[in-house]
């Protein structure tokens, strides 16, 4: 199977391109009206979720109506804590819902174990066979899970929070549970990545959304630790790390055995660079509220940031998933400004 | 008038000091059992704020019931836009609310202009006087407003937000609008200030909770420009600026002409001391989370952090505002290791 259209691979492996690849963290959803209907259809976000065809079928609206260089299976990091034994509900306008959390051994014991991942997340992994079909090698399939320290702290707090005060509690008052918790996470991630796999994802990215609220040393211990765990099971994968907010961080994350770092909009792509070397390609990195902007804004601020990379080991993506009022034309004057680019 | 304890406005301003002055951000409130006592008499947050002689009594309290080195008086940033005609509701267990928003110049139009400040915030410059008679003398006494970003953010957004889109979308769709909100924040602000100097403030704090949603370069011109110009007002105060999550931002910040620099939990203390030098004096920055740990814990992270700002340049706080269900006795324990700590 050879796709017809490699770039975001190329760019992960450092290769030289013609053009920067481009996609947008949430692109399949949201924004889109094709999404709502099906959505709609669906009765909600969680049943989409589980339902391959349809999962499928909002996975590849992107490729066709935006014109993106990769795909990215339409999933969401919670499907890991559920199919560990904690079901959640995304409540409307409010966000994820767990009826159980963890916050203490006894909690924690009541959590599946010698779990089948294969069989509890099987409509992931048919979703994913689904896309690869349909998508006829037209792109890259990327697939993905949230990293271990975001996945405890929806575990522990059982909703979002501002500052996740309960998860990082545990660190301080009982580390060996929160150790056991992410140890845990980690090998049912490792297993839901393999799976993702072998059911025909071309790379795979984590998402670790609350990186940005713990000091360098606790996410060292409680962070990096696991994603440099499940990160070394796959050698050779085109893999993308994304730690939002953990700037100060950045020295840490750099060492990681990944090939790709995203970068949110309020990291500094020179020092990032600096930092990061060219042993690894960055992703990122335009504020998603730049496409609030006219198409001339659109376009200066998108060149200004392609600039900023200097490199061609960059993956052209928003700095945050796109947000849900954002208009689809503005998504591709975005696009159409990358794809102009001459390298 | 000569203060029985000026630790906290001598290390302001370098001098030599025999041990580390501490308080605590939301020290006036929230954990106290004294507090919510006074707060439900009033009925609520806001009638609080706006009544001199209690809003006075439950400044105080930590320093009767904690024995903190300065007090700060009990006030809310939100007091400023309501003064400029945008009155807002404070919702038990949601957070602030308005009922307008700045998002358009005509709407901008619609706030009020050249307000006398004297007049409007009168609640606070009279809470101020009273606290100054009440507490004899015994520590300093803070006065404080919120930077004009954050500020913004809330004119803007009309309440809480984990992105604060709208207000970053204006920096793009519109910034001449955000400038010319910015400037009359500032303006106000600065009045403000002054009032409560001479009312009897001891000290000036302003506080940017949401400087960590922006990029270097945004900070710089929407959130720096305007702090620096408030700044500039008060040469000889002591002035403490405290950029929450600004970490990509701090050679700008420490630019500043204050004398103090706030840094959150995840700053990395050895780096921010490298860039801000001896020139001024760092405040902080206990994670908030340590206060849930065993009393053992407590003496352990706060000797840990004291040893790592190797300075007598050091104010002790949290890094965070004290979360609302840390047991009082466990502030006790902190304060005591800090009180204890040889220099």
């Amino acid at each position: 199977m050879s796709l017809k259209n490699d770039l975001y691979l190329r760019a992960h492996r450092g290769d030289n391109l013609e053009r920067y690849p481009v996609w947008l963290m949430r692109q399949a959803g949201r924004i889109l009206p094709e999404y709502r209907e099906v959505r709609s259809k669906m009765g909600g976000f969680k049943t989409l979720v589980e339902t391959p065809e349809f999962a499928s079928e909002v996975t590849i609206q992107p490729v066709d109506i935006l014109d993106v260089d990769a795909a990215i299976i339409f999933s969401d990091i919670l499907v890991v804590p559920e199919a560990m034994g904690l079901p959640y509900q995304m409540v409307e306008q409010r966000g994820p819902w767990f009826d159980k959390t963890i916050r203490t051994s006894e909690q924690l014991a009541l959590l599946d174990t010698n779990i089948d991942v294969y069989d509890r997340l099987s409509y992931v992994f048919e979703a994913i066979k689904i896309t690869k079909r349909e998508l006829k090698d037209r792109v890259p399939l990327i697939g993905f899970a949230g990293a271990p320290w975001t996945i405890l702290c929806y575990m522990v707090e059982g909703k979002g929070s501002k500052t996740f005060s309960e998860s990082r509690k545990l660190l301080y008052t009982n580390p060996a549970l929160a150790h056991e918790l992410l140890n845990r996470i980690s090998d049912v991630t490792i297993d839901y990545l393999k799976g993702q796999l072998e059911a025909g994802a071309d790379a795979l990215q984590l998402f670790d959304s609350w990186a940005g609220i713990l000091g360098r040393d606790q996410y060292a211990t409680f962070g990096l630790a696991y994603i440099r765990k499940i990160v070394q099971a796959f050698e050779g994968v085109p893999f993308t790390v994304f730690s939002k907010g953990a700037v100060a961080s950045l020295e840490d994350i750099a060492s990681l055995p990944c090939t790709a770092l995203g970068l949110d909009w309020n990291m500094e792509v020179n020092l990032a660079r600096r930092i990061v070397g060219e042993s690894k390609t960055l992703q990122g990195n335009l504020d998603p509220c730049v496409l609030y902007g006219s198409n001339k804004l659109i376009e200066n601020e998108t060149i200004k940031m392609l600039k900023s990379f200097k490199s061609h080991r960059h993956i052209v993506n928003l700095g945050h998933g796109v947000y849900p009022d954002i208009d689809p034309e503005k998504v591709k004057v975005f696009i159409k400004t990358i794809k102009n680019y001459e390298l």
